[in-house]
């Protein structure tokens, strides 16, 4: 684990709560990113060398309204910076942790992802976060010659 | 706000939870404190430029025990960093946050803290932290002559 990469805080209202966060943290959000298959909306600020990602559902059914339906508004997770997810699921897992799914996957922020179930985790939702760096482009001619 | 400090997670049992949260994140606690006015047991450990602070109650009438019997184990509160602790519940009073005390006091760790009640944050319990630096003691002798 090498930071705390975001703290994940679902919310009822993201433009609401875009002003809320702005003034508590003194910045406006860098950036805003729908991820469909999650069912939220999320918005992002920078804190140091970490994030705060506010979430909003999409529809009924996504885990964030779920999650206010039954707590409120809150934090939701707590996310860390890994350098190799598939290496990290399988410590982790070595070390009892249970995974709420095996595969990683896309999500967002440019990252792939995999979460911890918090019953072993004392109640946290634990998320792991390996960024994808993306392979440098080969221009035309490039590389022919090596 | 410069960074997040720590996240303070609620725990049971402080003994297991250093064992969950070492095999966690791969690195041992590095201190215990017992802040009895606060009515909890608190470990730390370092990831990053952060810190995980895992909280315990002392007795039944601590915070953290009426937090646990509420919500069960999970993450209790965010903290930040700020150089000015005074400055900042100022300029957040100003912007509409509400304080649970206007008075910061003393925290664990050699900080001065506040709180932000969840109601003005989302549901989210924000912690200020201020470090107390100790000021250079004058040895015998010194700064007799300046």
């Amino acid at each position: 684990m090498k930071k705390i990469e975001h703290i994940g805080i679902a919310v009822k209202d993201l433009e609401a709560a875009n002003k809320t966060y702005g003034a508590l943290l003194g910045a406006e959000n860098y950036k805003t990113e729908t991820v469909e298959s999650e069912g939220v909306s999320t918005s992002f600020f920078k804190i140091g060398e970490s994030k705060i990602e506010l979430l909003a559902a999409t529809n009924e059914d996504s885990p964030v309204a779920k999650f206010i339906a039954k707590r409120g508004e809150g934090i939701h997770h707590m996310a860390f910076a890994v350098e190799n997810i598939k290496v990290e699921i399988e410590r982790l897992e070595a070390e009892g942790f249970q995974l709420i799914s095996k595969a990683p996957k896309r999500g967002a922020d440019n990252k792939i992802v995999a979460f911890l179930h918090p019953k072993s985790s004392n109640g946290v939702l634990v998320e792991l976060c390996q960024e994808i760096i993306p392979s440098p482009a080969l221009h035309e001619g490039e590389g022919e010659h090596i």
